[in-house]
């Protein structure tokens, strides 16, 4: 029998305002893990999200793994465990989310306060640092309880909780966490639900299978004992910054091949079954175009455009630490300059042999460069590809609550970002594990002027209910 | 009849810690024209140095150019013009000095405070931004008036005095008060002195006679309307850093050569007089590697190394605003990054054909690209170059005064940076320019930990006074 679930829909809608504030609240706090001084702000909203979950009736953990290996001083934010009912009968789901935040200054480019959540009211979006990553997506569980009480109907699930404050500074200490819990508080899960990543375009929902890795390098060059003042040296030095663009412009061509040799012979050959896969998924250019806010891409098809993004590996330059970045014109030779770029690596590339060839072309390359100055390069983090069986019970249950919210069936796809929990999850319990994103491809995560939707974010808390209603009820067939 | 100094340098020596403290006094008023914030600070230095010239007697008067053309909503700080002396039977000599900084923060690695002047007793380093460039010099010539009226010493010559506030911005407004002014403040001048430059190494004064242009050029690649998620989007899209860094290594090798085709052939070819000029300079490599702060030379002898900073032409990389610059792994697509770089010119290159050979090698390597982005390059502002006699009376004097101060000859050299003013003071006056430095080659101007040594300031202060003795008495012979 199909959940009734119209009751459980309606409290939510009528509910809706004190779930914006929720999310007003949180995104108040700056959780800005990548930043030291912010520090104090992560564990702030830790606090935070633990007394929401205690006011709710879950009990709740804390796991504290330490320093941070590469900031010492820094100790790792804790990492909540929490649950919510303890009903044998009922099927346990373990749900993953993170609430710490992407730098953002309001000097960046942003229209508002980063930090203050601003409700457009007209069109309905909310501008806000997390809103959508992924303070959005971890107070809809919290949300979805809170509706189902408020509503007197009965959670349908035990539900385990997941939170972690380093998601957007390399999840320091999480996969050991996770694999020591696997046979402890996690040991009930039936499977795994995470929602943490994007629709596809911004009307359809989707179900998210598969995710590319990424490894992310920083090259070092250094020369001078100190900056320089170009007149007086200029000429006479080796300046790190001539190098280091040199460098950078070996790695990858202008329509995106990566020219790194070996790297596209670890990629597993695309078979004629799979391209076929490409053609029915609801996308146009005009949604690319729209989540890029310009019509500069690579290609001008659907297929190759989806396929560049989820199914071949791509190669960023993100930027140069060390330079001279500010506005204006600084006559400055810098004497020391990190260049920072990420390989984005999907099936069969083993991280360590994309380590091998990345490290490997990069010394062959400035060899050939022969200056006085020195380089060092090395990998900053990994995180592997991921792929799953979309034909999982979870996915089944997940699909039917995308059309009693939408009216639609979701469109499955994969996904060009990694999100390395996926892989550690799956790899730990052994369970399916379903991406389930409540945001929109427009809502600029890790951009200046990041928002969710009122309608992401509402009916988004309604999915997450359904959801948990359908995988209560879905027969395990699994494929 | 030579002058008689040694009351004068004793009253400068008796002085010397009130000198000091004025240049703290100076260094404390962040007056960094680069940044619109700070435009209240430079302000408020111009007012500093008004205040402390009144004091000591001279008249005062300011010029205002309005507003900057490329940041109308700031006033250009005033142009200060002051006269101290007004004896037809004497000489008069213009001096010029800059009281705004380069930008300093003390997270670029300052070890102390950029804007508390910090002197190390032991060694004698005062450390401080602006403390070299060029508060130091700017305030020798007040602590020389001063110290002869300490000493009850009559003043040599009349001085008419121009600082400016705009000189790390490009000089804004300047030019065209000095032209506007030569046949009126400035019509006595017989001469011009300009102290903002510094010592080939750390411990033998030299003049200079000649300076290199710059041509400094930013060049805007844009692509997508926002920054974007590499994961998201990574292969999908045109880059716009992917096409900067190509665009940038097409500019200068490894060994310092420039590849922009025809730039080279401006440059006049050098005789062999000129070179044996190289080979008297007392100068080691040591004092390079000293300057440098590393060994990273691009050549292994003197000749070469000078000659790569005064005669020739050289392009540095400055770096790249809008893309990520800060510490740690941020996983952004840019979409709109602006690189920086400047050629320092050398005789016979007129700055309009540097322009356009630049501009046309960028249009040309930006054909060959061939991406969705779209590139913009532009030059952003240029100071020609400037070659003088030596042999003018008044370097005459000036050698005589450091033959008085320090016991020694100085050295005859040319310098690497620009400074445009000097060419302008020679075409709007018509009269002989001598550049007479008081810092060192190892004072890290427009770098971190930007110092002046006691020695050099103090000596410096004797060094300006005993010049002005000299110029007063030296036979008017000109070559
Ligand atoms: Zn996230
Ligand atoms: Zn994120
Ligand atoms: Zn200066
Ligand atoms: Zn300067």
């Amino acid at each position: 029998m199909a959940p009734q679930l119209q009751g459980y829909f309606n409290k939510v809608d009528e509910m809706a305002e004190g779930f914006i504030k929720r999310l007003s609240d949180a995104v108040a706090i700056p959780s800005v893990s990548a930043d030291d001084a912010m520090r104090p702000q992560v564990v702030k909203m830790a606090q935070f999200l633990r007394g929401e979950l205690e006011a709710l009736g879950a009990t709740v953990e804390e796991r504290h793994p330490g320093a941070e290996p590469d900031r010492p001083h820094l100790q790792i934010p804790p990492i909540l465990l929490a649950r919510y009912g303890n009903d044998k009968s009922k099927r346990t789901i373990l749900v993953y989310g993170h609430y710490d935040v992407q730098p953002a200054l309001k000097e960046d480019g942003w229209a508002t306060d980063p930090f203050v959540l601003s409700v457009d009211q007209k069109s309905g979006k909310m501008f806000g640092r997390g809103s959508t990553d992924d303070k959005g997506p971890v107070l809809g569980w919290l949300n979805a309880i809170e509706a189902h009480q408020k509503a007197g109907i009965e959670f349908p699930v035990n539900l385990l909780m997941c939170f972690e404050g380093m998601e957007e500074y390399g999840s320091e200490g999480l996969d050991d966490i996770i694999h020591d819990e696997a046979k402890k508080f996690f040991k009930d899960a039936d499977a795994v639900c995470i929602s943490d990543n994007y629709w596809l375009g911004a009307e359809k929902p989707c179900l998210t299978y598969g995710l590319r890795g990424v490894s992310y390098y920083q090259i070092c060059v250094h020369g001078p004992g100190q900056d320089l003042h170009s007149g007086v040296y200029g000429g006479s030095v080796s300046e790190p910054m001539t190098d280091l663009v040199k460098l950078l412009g070996t790695l990858v061509d202008n329509k995106g091949k990566i020219l790194v040799p070996g790297l596209n012979e670890l990629v597993k050959p695309v078979d004629e079954e799979e391209k076929k896969l490409y053609e029915g998924i609801s996308f146009e250019m005009k949604d690319l175009y729209d989540g890029i806010g310009s019509c500069s891409s690579i290609y001008q098809d659907k297929e190759s455009t989806l396929m560049a993004r989820w199914r071949f590996p791509s190669l960023s330059i993100h930027g140069i630490e060390g330079a001279f970045s500010a506005p204006g014109a600084k006559t400055v030779i810098p004497a020391k300059v990190i260049g920072k770029f990420s390989v984005r690596t999907v099936p069969n590339m083993e991280p360590h042999e994309v380590d091998k060839v990345v490290l490997t072309h990069l010394e062959y390359e400035w060899e050939k460069i022969r200056t006085n100055n020195t380089m060092e390069a090395k990998l900053l983090h990994a995180g592997k590809w991921w792929v799953s069986s979309p034909k999982h019970w979870n996915f089944a249950a997940a699909s039917k609550a995308v059309e009693s919210v939408f009216g639609c069936k979701p469109d499955m796809t994969r996904e060009g970002g990694s999100i390395p929990v996926t892989l550690t999850f799956e790899q730990a319990t052994g369970k399916n594990v379903l991406l389930l994103p409540m945001g929109s491809s427009t809502d600029a995560a890790h951009s200046i002027n990041e928002k969710l939707d009122r309608r992401n974010y509402i009916e988004g808390i309604k999915l997450l209910g359904a959801y948990l209603h359908y995988v209560a009820e879905e027969p395990q067939v699994e494929q």
